[in-house]
């Protein structure tokens, strides 16, 4: 029941927003009494407080995913980017950061997912340095540190001024810069082939 | 009276947020009438808004300030993330940039005064490079781009976590990272010591 909640509550925010969504509404779409709600949630806010971080981790989880699949540092961060950006539950994320300006109450939860966020990012990204053997001059748990950080101005600016979800992608890349470098050449007869090919990654990368 | 009912306004609007501050406070603190707000502004959000953009120009205006005293590119990041991120109306602009989610209408102003905070900073940073002859990979544009994107990101999970100014200062130079380098040495000499130091940079980079 509280998962088929919280499913319900974060379809109508991200259509109507916190104001343009109430209790009534969220219950009716979820086949259940305005009572449920307060029993599980407490209240609105805390509702879509809980709402837009279970959102955003899994919006983490799909951006993982995305990047797990590209071969090439430049095709790594794209995907990141694009997965991350192109989720509408980052700007429910944003919005539920500024609430708790009037609802301090709301905090802990918050400061425990951005603390998951950069626990999980930040294992992430080493898995996939190791992996690929890409270089990198950020330690894992600055480059997600980074990259949240970053995502979130990116999704605040852009949010606000109607830009296109390929322009933020764009913008965030801009402002995260290189995040990896291929190893440039691995021992002789690889490393020709490989300049010949014109790509930065070595041949021989078994896991 | 324009700029008086601005200046009352922002005051109240920092110390009790968007809700917390009516149309009759803001003209009792500033000796005027409701009237004559809704005359000049239309609205308490668009006030808002103004009195934010306002107050982000002035924030980056200190901040160059500051910046330009600084002797080294450490001293330099230092003081323009203390002063950016010292300044109480960062997270009002922050509030302004959500509040186009249901205000529209409020776009174009926010888009103007990003544009304002990118072309200014750009202009400053690069000024300041010339000037002491430091080195940077990053173009000026870039640079002013990033900085406000990561200020924003900072300031929205800052103020959501309770973070200390400091906290969030020092948070933002890491995500910016090297903003610039000082040339390590002019002619000869210098240029050995400095391969000795271990560095791979060469030390003939007039101008």
């Amino acid at each position: 029941m509280r998962s088929r909640l919280l499913d319900a509550a974060s379809a109508l925010f991200k259509a109507r927003g916190l104001n343009g969504t109430s209790i009534t509404a969220i219950a009716n779409a979820s086949d259940a009494f305005p009572s449920q709600i307060t029993y599980y949630f407490r209240s609105k806010e805390a509702l879509f407080v809980e709402a837009a971080c279970r959102d955003i981790l899994h919006i983490a989880e799909r951006a993982e995913k995305a990047a797990a699949r590209a071969r090439t540092p430049k095709a790594y961060a794209r995907a990141l980017t694009d997965s991350v950006t192109g989720a509408d539950g980052l700007v429910l994320f944003v919005e539920a950061l500024i609430l708790t300006r009037q609802r301090p109450d709301l905090v802990p939860e918050i400061a425990r997912t951005i603390e998951r966020l950069h626990v999980e990012g930040a294992r992430a990204y080493a898995r996939e340095m190791v992996r690929h053997r890409w270089r990198t001059h950020h330690a894992p748990d600055v480059a997600a540190r980074r990259f949240w950080t970053i995502a979130l101005g990116i999704a605040l600016e852009g949010h606000a001024t109607g830009r296109s979800v390929a322009a933020m992608s764009q913008a965030m890349r801009e402002a995260l810069g290189e995040l990896a470098e291929a190893p440039s050449a691995e021992p002789a007869v690889a490393s020709t082939l490989h300049l010949v090919a014109g790509s930065g990654r070595p041949s021989k990368d078994a896991t």
